[in-house]
């Protein structure tokens, strides 16, 4: 098939001028952003006084993506296109930045930066310049979701956002630095998922400009033929685009983009008349032009335009050295200004009729500003899903698979604005009534004896965490709403995306014109004291500690104990905007210790004691135990219980946390609970033993300004672990029952010598645990049996 | 170019049945790890009593595995190679497992898992069974240096494992589910920078079973025209093997093999005696086979074999179900154990003499065992790197500049053993003096113009951090050395990866033949306080959190403070064995404190009072100004210096950390300081402030448990930032040096109002400082003209 294409001619004359005109004046406006204080129409000879004193800036990539954005521009307006721009180049800021003001949008969000001399002035000082806007194509960009500051993720924004999009077509460059990470390598069968009926189209555009910072890139690098082969076998039909004489590019370029774009909507049409969801081979260009292109081909020697000299400030030393300043005043006027804004500063008419108009412009797209088109789910009562608790700790239930009956019942509710993603989980994690209602999305060939696949699935399940989290961020920054399913251990994969779409949240928050966004939320069942198939690889409940370290104002992080609380929490995510919301629940069959209301009402509040546990009856108690996590909370109730049957006069409270920032000062965290209120809970002078889902050292970063920290002894992970029974697990991180109840008596100053013998035959239990463990490769009756006794609890 | 292989019969009858047998040897041993607590050669009708309580293990990935494992034994035997065998689905640990029993590695190194009939029992028994081995390829298996647990980076360690080993040929499994992580994705180029001449092979082979845990498999399902582009566009020559009928898969695959392996030789015979470094077109192997073949067909009316129900367990009834115990028995009996192992258990002469023998068989080879082939670095004197201080604070020194000296000459003599990887940064992180002496390894095209770039490089750049810590890990699991250079804020996208080599040191240091490793070093130069080009999004500091939950044993953190004490700091990792080393250190110019001498003696203490810098004359001071990082440091001396003009009586005690650990309790950490060490350098009561490069959490998380800990008041990033300048950085996250002087005048209760003036001074300077920046976009004179005057240290 044809990749590369023959000399074209589509465009008149005079359109190759507009566009060329018009794409002179996006690379004279980054150049400008880049050096220029002031004088920035060059009304008068360039002096060094009107560049700024540091210059910061990446002019390399941005003649392409100025040239890209200016070819889309007219085939949006020609063929009335919605079209939002990702720029995986993200530190081409400059040049995203430029179209917008051509395009009226910057002026008009920020009416400082007007359309005019004055403005211009000020769009050049702000960026990169202290008080003013950052390098990249960050939130403050008008038609950004996508940073581009950590590369990788630009293809899977792009796919994410054109889900359950028909209409939407996201035009995405991607750099040739860029496509050697291994997120975007990955991103490209993205396109398997892709349902050309129901969903928009991606148009990925992989630019290659041949250097990254000092380095030739790889994909510039290898052979055409193997390039267009690796473009092929991912199942795309590639357009290659090459060249450095910009008439001959412009015609080239519009040919590639007709021709795609003709492809795309013959796709779409066969795919929405015929109903034959194949998948088909969607269109790509690869555009080949030099990097810096039109900038200073030489400097100081050293060729530098088409190298990767080019990648920043090509012109260093323009304050003090006189010839880089000529060159400057060169570069800049040999796009003629002059010809390009009129006298007031403004784009001269032609061009300023070149873009399309109201919410077509791409940086004005509402789908780049996803909260204005952001719609509610349609929830149902989460109550009427709970499980009806018999007594404390009966029946056991499975949580996610409670969760999994309501799911079921959103994902039918909301079917264009939920999706479920995950890596392959979604039925290991037991949400599995979900296929009741939905499929997973799977366009590739399917065969008979496949379950729950189809076209138009809600689920979207690949082997990529990266994948994962990119589509449902790219999902989330155009308006809708999601989950990601996955296992505890492995969430680590996406902890550098995390931290980008953390600062996104946290940055859009003070940027009037961004409307909130749904939160990202995460569920991650298959949890660190539950990796029976697996062991030691699988185990790190860190993800939490990384969450932490982000703004208090976008980060939750919840702990449910069981089925109902889980139920709880989930619903309080969905309805919740604007956070990243991580929620850490077992699949395994566990207790039920709540009824549905009171699951509720402690979800409120966060924290609580469960008086049903305690002995205190409300006074001041010997020993507080606290729990955060299932497992922990059910060691902490069977240790509640040992206590309660052989130390019956010991006034024991339980305290079950389910919002983990409870814990935190109020001056940290919007949820910390009052100090007064924490003193209440946890007592000001008794011992506190916290068995924690997770790495101790959390529990006391977040409480060691509490008054009673230094009575406060945390049992959680400890990096111990195998491919053992779960109660092993417990045992080999000392979180078990057992310990807790030693625990206590070494922290009871009054139990020290009175509960001697109880310590000896805690000791004793483990060491029988242990042995029967070993001996028949499974946990004691004693462990698997046992339940939580109320006759036990002095106060039934 | 032909990929798919025509039917063809390089192997005789007697020789498809010998690896017919030793296959289904392979295959039996691998059903009974999973099933069998006893009875191991059915000697017996299988009773439920013979059954493990908990059926755990994978068994879908475990025949292709067996199968491949068995004819590389042929190809290794009769080519006499040095191979090693990388298990991209670890999860197949059991198939694995029964490889090295029958090549003897397993029985010689565990004497008590014999080869003969009660050392099988025990090899089935042990495996997932607490107190036993893990489920996966973990380091207690002889030959293994890949886990397997988290997928996607077999391809990368292969080829670690193969840079400089230019005899040694890696056979590494890629399952088709770990194909859809982005690491693996973008593994497959790696070949870009192996050099035939100077590097071993790498031998892929894609093994297609079609499924992961409940989902098809991407690459199993798009059309083989496609899976055959994409391989040949990452520069491979494909060797097709499908089939589900042993006779003749056997002989296909053996002619894939052999023309593989002719492929390899050939290219390696060429690169070796023309000096031609053309990348050349490798070639790779894609088995497509059924997952869980020769496994139960059908269960309980649902199709296993060939399908993911066949993913783990596929009779799961076993214990309770007669019918499953039944079809198990038979299924078992179908492998005709008795052909296959004598009376005594062991197997029979005709398997035993199939598998390569002593260090050729690939569970015994050396390089799969690093820390034999070990040899320490050759190692300059660092001392004589040194920059030669003036007096505190001069001359300026990029300190990455100043290590870049040094390992230049690293780098020179110790051609064979050491690597600098890096994702494009060792000329932007100042290492370029390295070029001096070495390229970076590049294999596809060379263009004029290019820099530092040839075949035989010793730094390895990819803009994929993912691709430089699996190259690095590959590397130093087979016994070299090497450091990781990285952007402080982009290293969280290999956290996961930290964490599996982290619990891969954990394991090994209790396995006594696993010899100790060099340890893997990063170098984090681009840092969170001076990304003056970039800004919030390059802006965290959170890898030595995510670091600090590793097993103390295993990790370390530094923060040299200037060229000198980086230069021992990086002598002290080079030398170390078996730890995760992270190094942090500015490439900016940044002040000089330390003598090389004071240098080397404070990084051996790692934590120390700056007498010169103190004014509390050796008796009890007023405030302790604490500090870690260079940046921090650099505030806090600064803070000093206003504090001894304007306080001169206030007595100021200075005390600076380079190796973070020594803050935790010795029970904490090996490095950890004695709490009386601690409290003399701290203090018991006076307050405690400390500038520290990071999330400030962390210092109270490592000190928490110190006397003086209540005094501490840590300041450090706090998630504020922008593209700005430094000092304005600083400012945002309140870690200036007016700020720092305010905290103490704040906290010193003698000066709240005697210094109320100073205070207000400080406020001042602050917003003088504001103002400046955001109208001249620089930081002002003050600041960047500031220098230590010692005139103001009182003891000088």
């Amino acid at each position: 098939m044809e990749t590369r294409l023959e000399p074209a001619a589509p465009l008149t004359g005079t359109e190759v001028a507009r566009l060329d005109a018009y794409w002179r004046a996006a690379n004279y406006l980054t150049v400008g952003q880049i050096y220029l204080l002031d004088n920035p129409l060059l009304r008068e000879p360039l002096r060094p006084e009107h560049i700024k004193p540091r210059l910061l800036g990446h002019w390399g990539t941005s003649p392409g993506l100025n040239l890209l954005y200016t070819h889309l521009n007219r085939v949006i307006k020609a063929r009335d296109l919605n079209t939002i721009f990702i720029a995986g180049p993200g530190h081409g800021g400059p040049a995203i930045v430029a179209n917008t003001w051509l395009e009226g949008t910057y002026s008009e969000l920020h009416p400082s930066v007007s359309r005019d001399e004055a403005g211009m002035a000020r769009l050049f000082r702000q960026f990169s310049f202290p008080g003013g806007i950052p390098s990249h194509v960050a939130p403050e960009v008008p038609g950004s979701i996508h940073e581009g500051g950590e590369l990788g993720y630009s293809l899977m924004h792009a796919y994410g956002a054109a889900f359950d999009n028909p209409d939407l077509l996201v035009a995405c460059v991607i750099g040739d630095g860029e496509a050697e990470t291994g997120p975007l390598a990955t991103s490209w069968l993205s396109n398997v998922f892709l349902n050309p009926a129901r969903d928009g189209a991606v148009l990925p555009i992989l630019h290659l400009n041949g250097y990254k910072i000092a380095n030739p890139t790889i994909l510039d690098r290898i052979s055409r033929g193997d390039l267009l082969a690796l473009m092929r076998g991912n199942g795309y039909q590639p357009y290659l685009v090459e060249g450095d004489d910009p008439a001959t590019v412009h015609q080239l370029l519009a040919t590639a983009l007709d021709r795609a774009l003709d492809d795309i909507a013959g796709i779409q049409r066969h795919a929405r008349t015929t109903g034959d969801s194949t998948r088909p081979r969607w269109p790509m260009v690869v555009l080949r032009t030099p990097k810096g292109w039109t900038g200073p081909r030489v400097v100081d020697g050293t060729r530098v335009e088409g190298t990767f000299h080019a990648h920043q400030v090509p012109l260093g030393g323009v304050r003090r050295n006189a010839e880089h300043l000529r060159m400057l005043e060169r570069w800049l006027r040999s796009y003629q200004p002059e010809e390009l804004f009129d006298a007031t500063g403004a784009p001269v008419d032609d061009l300023a009729a070149l873009p399309p108009r109201g919410d077509r412009r791409m940086s004005a797209n509402p789908h780049a500003n996803g909260g204005k088109l952001l719609r509610d789910l349609v929830l149902p009562d989460y109550r009427t899903y709970g499980i009806e608790m018999v007594r404390p700790g009966q029946p056991a239930a499975e949580a996610t698979r409670v969760l999994g009956h309501w799911l079921r019942d959103v994902v039918r509710a909301n079917p264009d604005r939920f999706r479920l993603f995950g890596p392959d989980e979604v039925l290991s994690n037991r949400l599995d009534d979900t296929f009741e209602v939905t499929d997973r999305a799977f366009l590739a060939a399917r065969e008979p004896g496949d379950e729950h696949l189809g076209a138009d699935g809600q689920v979207v399940e690949v082997l990529s965490e990266h994948l994962c989290q990119g589509w449902l961020e790219g999902y989330l920054l155009t308006g809708r709403h999601g989950i990601f399913t996955s296992y505890e251990a492995f969430i680590h994969i996406v902890d550098a995306m995390l931290n980008q779409h953390a600062k996104w949240l946290k940055v859009t928050r003070t940027i009037p014109w961004r409307r909130p966004i749904a939160s990202l939320n995460y569920l991650l069942s298959s949890h660190v004291w539950r990796q029976d198939h697996n062991g030691f690889s699988h185990q790190d409940p860190g993800f939490i500690d990384h969450v932490v370290n982000k703004k208090a104002e976008v980060v939750r992080v919840y702990l449910p104990p069981d089925a109902n609380t889980l139920l709880s929490t989930m619903d309080h995510c969905l309805r919740s905007r604007h956070y990243i919301n991580v929620v850490i629940a077992g699949k395994q069959p566990g207790p039920t210790w709540l009824t549905m209301e009171e699951a509720a009402l402690h979800c409120r509040r966060g924290l609580g004691i469960w008086d049903w546990a305690s002995t205190d009856e409300g006074v001041a108690p010997d020993v507080v135990l606290a729990c955060a996590g299932d497992v922990p909370t059910l060691e902490t109730l069977a240790a509640a219980d040992l206590l309660h049957r052989h130390l019956p006069g010991l006034k024991v409270r339980v305290v079950n946390v389910v919002d983990l920032m409870r814990l935190q000062p109020e001056s940290e965290h919007p949820h910390g609970l009052p100090d007064t209120q924490f003193d209440t809970i946890f007592t000001t002078d008794k011992p506190v033993i916290f068995a924690y889902h997770g790495y101790p050292a959390l529990i006391h970063r977040l409480t060691y300004r509490r008054t009673n920290h230094e009575n406060l002894h945390v049992r959680g992970y400890k990096e111990e672990g195998t491919t053992t029974t779960p109660f092993d697990m417990v045992m080999l991180n000392d979180l078990d029952r057992y310990y807790l109840v030693i625990d206590v008596i070494d922290r009871v100053p009054s139990l020290r010598t009175r509960a001697a013998h109880l310590r000896q035959a805690m000791v004793d239990a483990r060491q029988r645990c242990r042995d029967h463990t070993r001996r028949y490769g499974e946990d004691a009756p004693e462990i698997t049996g046992w339940q939580w006794d109320p006759e036990a609890a002095t106060h039934l």
